[in-house]
Parts: structure tokens; C-alpha cells; sequence
């Protein structure tokens, strides 16, 4: 019997933020940390990944007063987090690294506790897609199980083996227009999904920043939009958020149509548009349920036409 | 009592493309066409504007049969018709002009003939805002009378006081997203929306390319996306296409509502996905009631997901 948790694989770390309204350190960060707080919305999250001796256990905390279990989260005593430092351009639009400390993530090996094994989603973050197959080993899918995969530039160029053979076995693969161009050698969306989808993930969903996010399955084509906001502090997470969202609200329900998915990216949008309004993941920890309703329905009012158009 | 009818009041063109497939020279273009073409899929177009001796008359009798009035068309016989040349990079996100001849438009002085004067939509292409307020002088507004404008970067820095005076005029106002940020200052959208509505339009809608169209009125915000082609050849007039089938859209209906106006949008999308998938209009004059139909249902599949998110 499957759990309706959200299982999350990926990187816990520190961010150094370099934006335009100030710098900002030791920010919590992480692409499994942005994922688990936005599944922890709307199901309870399984949550793997390794820290270094410096991850203060008031994070642990906190993610587990939001429903996060964290028996997956291996901390290595003698290594220090991973620790990213980023600068971003004035209007937002684009970043640069300048300081990649891998450390304790640098030997991750993502083991999968027994509990952990049957949770209804799966959601492999940005990892190497070795790791992810690994994951992929351990997992017990049953019939509702939905894996879903990110991946980045990184691994499309220097790993496209590895990426040609996790790819088949992914229900859902969630990357942005950029590296979808980059992998599939195309550059309008249409030619993007179809050249991506003969790789072999069942459903696409390629997002576009403030532009939104579209779905390609065997259902055709899902365009939810970005929320149009007043001010955008910072875009560090909104992705892994977006795909955190969209896992917790699959794994909270055994419907596994392209509706359900559809129905999903609001969620996953939703959240995505609040993490933008604060530094780090500030603004997602401090949204209520009231909050992420209004926002929904502001976002259902957006595509609202009033019926048929003929 | 109103026509039905869009009339339709800017350039008409020769453009020499310099395109990543090629070089097209001669290309039939201008604001007005493209709004005059897509306006007829729906409703009856007025047509305004200026040629030289050298407009065949075989491109009139083409609007002709397609329900364009061409009798607001002057040629003046002693000068040459408005001539651009563009150059677009290889991946159509930009493009530079080698070369603007104005010719004949350079002293284009809108005149409405009497049996235009009633248009239920007007659509102010873009050209000097003192030419669209002399129009306006012209037109016979009635309780269903609409009046859309867009505008351009030059004339943004070059007449903001002209311009000042004629947005508060405006029900409509159709603008991209880079000009709509020049006007306000601003660089999100919902901030954007708020500067320019401040500004007297009724409504603002800001066209965003491939990534489609948002509307911005009393009502909240919507949101039409951009159709996921295989392949676009060419994105010259696509905006004045979408502006010209949301003008036919309304010029048919008497529906002033958001919804209207919304619905419109998928029309003019629509329209627009047709006109960037050939060289100059050339798509877009191939396209029968059946593709639009088909278009347009592909559309609304696009942004349904099924009923209530909750």
C-alpha cells in the first residue's frame, strides 16, 4: 500500500545571494529544500538529502513542523553544507556563480529509507541522473506511483547517456525552456516537447520564469500562466518550488489524468509566485493556506473566459 | 446607428525581409494590412491609409475580397508607398532596421470618409499620436463605439504629452511588453498594468510574444497564451494581426464586457500563430474559417483543466 507522501531527493545547502536590493548570506537553500516546503502545502513530504555539520538543527526543525519527515536527511558529521554563491542581474532576468562548494554533496549517495519506499511521488531533483537512477532502484512503484525528474544544462551536455536512460522511466520530467532548447536542439516549443518526448518521459512540462509553464502529453498541450506580480525580490527556488508544489499536490490524490497534472500546475504556480516575493525561501514559509487559496483563485480568475467561444 | 465594422487606420507597406530562411524582397506589409486581413475573419473592415502609384491594384481588389473598404485608402499618385527593411536575427528574438522610407506616410493625414464615421470598433494603428487624436476628432462615438490604439517606443520618448492627451481617450490600449515598460518605468507587470491604467485607458492589454497576451482592466488581470508552433518563419506583423482580429472580434458583437474583450484575445491569438507561420501575410491570406475554428478550439483545450481547482 502506497503512502500519499511526496518522496523528495536533492541538495540541502547555503546560499550567498548577490541581488540587486542587497547581499544576503547563509541563506537556507536547495533544491530539495525549496521542494519540501512547497509539497509540505499540500501533502506530507519523505524528504533525502545530506548536510554537513553546519546545517543548524532549528532548519530540521522547522521543516518538521511543517510535515517533513527528515529520517532521510544523512548528516556527515566531518564535512560542511553545500554552499552556493550567486550574483543576479539588476532586472533579475539572469545569474552568475561565483563560488560552488559542493562539499558533503559531493559523495551523495541517496539512500531511500524503508518507510520512504512506497510514497505515491517521487520528485528527483537536479541531481546527477546516475544518482537518480539509484533512486529510481529503490523506490516501489505501484500503480499510482508518478516519478518526477529535473535535470540541468550541466548534466544535458556532459551526461547525455546517463540522461538518455533515467529519461524512459520518468512519468513526469519538469525542466525550463532554456535546457529544454539545450536537449532537444530545437527552438520553437512545439518541435522542443516533441523531439523531448521521444526520449520517453510520459509528460513534459517545460517552465518559463514569469511566463508560466507548459504541459505536452498524450492529451496535447496545457498552458498555466505566471502571476503577474508588483515586486519580484528573488527567483532563486522558484522552480524546484514549482515542482515541489506539483508533487505534493499528485501525492495527495490517486488521480492521474492529464487534468490532475493540469489542475496541479496552479498549485505548483501558485507557490512559485509567492517564493519570488522574498529572499531565499523567506516569503513561502511565512504563506498561510488562506494566502494560497486567494492566490488560486486569482490565478483561476486569469484564464477565466466565461464559457464557450463560439 | 453603428456598422458592425473595424475600421482601421495606419500603414500600409512594401518590407525587403532579411530573414534566417532568406531574403524576401517586395513584401506586401504595414500595420493596417495585417489589422485589415485578420479584422475580416470577423466582421467588415474600413480601411485607412496612404499609398503611392507604385501599390498594384491587385492587393486593394485582395482586401476587397476579403470585405475590406478601401475607399479610405488615398493614393497619391506623384509619391512612392512607405518602405521598410529589416533584418532579423537567426533566432527572430530581435531585429534591426537597415533602412525606413516613409515616402508617402510621411504627410499621411488620416480623412474618415462619412460612411466610416460609425464603426463600432476604431483601431489606431500605430502612428503619431496627434494623427490618432485627429481621428478620433472624427469618429461618431456611440455607446458601443470602441476605440483601441497602440503605440511604439518612438513615439513614446519622442510625443509623451501627445500621447498623455490620447490615452484617456482610449478604451483599449494594445502595447508590448518592452513598450510597456518604457511607458511606466516599471519592470514587473502587475506594476507595469498599474503605472499605464493610471494613465486614462479603460483597458491595457500587453502583447508578449510567443508567450502570449495579458489583459489588464477594472475586472483583474487574463491571461491568453501564445500557440506552441513547430516552426516560425516570420514574426513581422503579428502584433498588428492580433490587434486587428481582436478588433473584428468586438466590431461584430456588442458585448463590452471583460469576457468579450477575453474572448476576443483567443481570436486574435489565433490569428497571430497563423500570421508568424509564413513571410509577410502570406500564411495568414491562406488561412480558411475551418483552420481558424480548428485554431481556436486547440486554444481553449490549451487552458482547460477540468472544472474547479479545489
Amino acid at each position: 500500500m502506497d503512502s500519499s507522501a511526496a518522496l523528495v531527493v536533492g541538495s540541502l545547502a547555503f546560499d550567498d545571494l548577490d541581488m540587486p536590493t542587497g547581499e544576503f548570506r547563509d541563506v537556507l537553500g536547495g533544491a530539495a529544500t525549496y521542494s519540501s516546503i512547497a509539497a509540505s502545502f499540500l501533502s506530507p513530504v519523505h524528504l533525502v538529502g545530506v548536510i554537513g555539520k553546519d546545517f543548524g538543527e532549528e532548519h530540521l526543525d522547522m521543516l518538521r513542523a511543517r510535515g517533513v519527515d527528515t529520517q532521510g536527511v544523512e548528516r556527515q558529521v566531518n564535512g560542511k553544507t553545500f554552499r552556493w554563491h550567486g550574483r543576479y542581474s539588476k532586472d533579475l532576468s539572469s545569474r552568475e556563480s561565483i563560488d560552488t562548494q559542493l562539499n558533503v554533496f559531493a559523495d551523495f549517495r541517496p539512500k531511500i529509507p524503508a518507510s520512504y519506499k512506497q510514497s505515491s511521488v517521487a520528485l528527483l531533483g537536479n541531481i546527477h541522473p546516475k544518482l537518480q537512477l539509484e533512486v529510481l532502484s529503490q523506490v516501489e512503484r505501484g500503480p499510482r506511483t508518478m516519478v518526477i525528474a529535473d535535470t540541468m544544462n550541466f548534466w544535458i551536455s556532459g551526461e547525455p547517456k546517463t540522461l538518455a536512460e533515467m529519461l524512459p522511466k520518468i512519468d513526469l520530467f519538469v525542466i525550463n525552456d532554456e535546457e529544454a532548447r539545450q536537449l532537444s536542439g530545437k527552438a520553437n516549443m512545439s518541435a522542443v516537447a516533441r523531439e523531448i518526448r521521444k526520449m520517453g518521459p510520459k509528460r513534459l512540462i517545460i517552465k518559463r520564469g514569469e511566463h508560466g509553464a507548459m504541459l505536452f502529453d498524450d492529451d496535447g498541450c496545457f498552458y498555466v500562466p505566471g502571476y503577474p506580480l508588483e515586486e519580484v525580490l528573488d527567483p532563486t527556488g522558484a522552480g524546484d518550488t514549482f515542482a515541489g508544489g506539483l508533487a505534493g499536490y499528485l501525492a495527495a490524490r490517486s488521480d492521474r489524468s492529464t487534468n490532475a497534472v493540469r489542475r496541479g500546475m496552479f498549485y505548483a504556480s501558485a507557490l512559485a509566485s509567492f517564493c519570488v516575493e522574498g529572499i531565499g525561501p523567506k516569503r513561502l514559509l511565512e504563506v498561510t493556506k488562506d494566502d494560497l487559496k486567494a492566490r488560486l483563485d486569482a490565478f483561476t480568475r486569469m484564464v477565466d473566459y466565461g464559457g464557450a467561444l463560439h
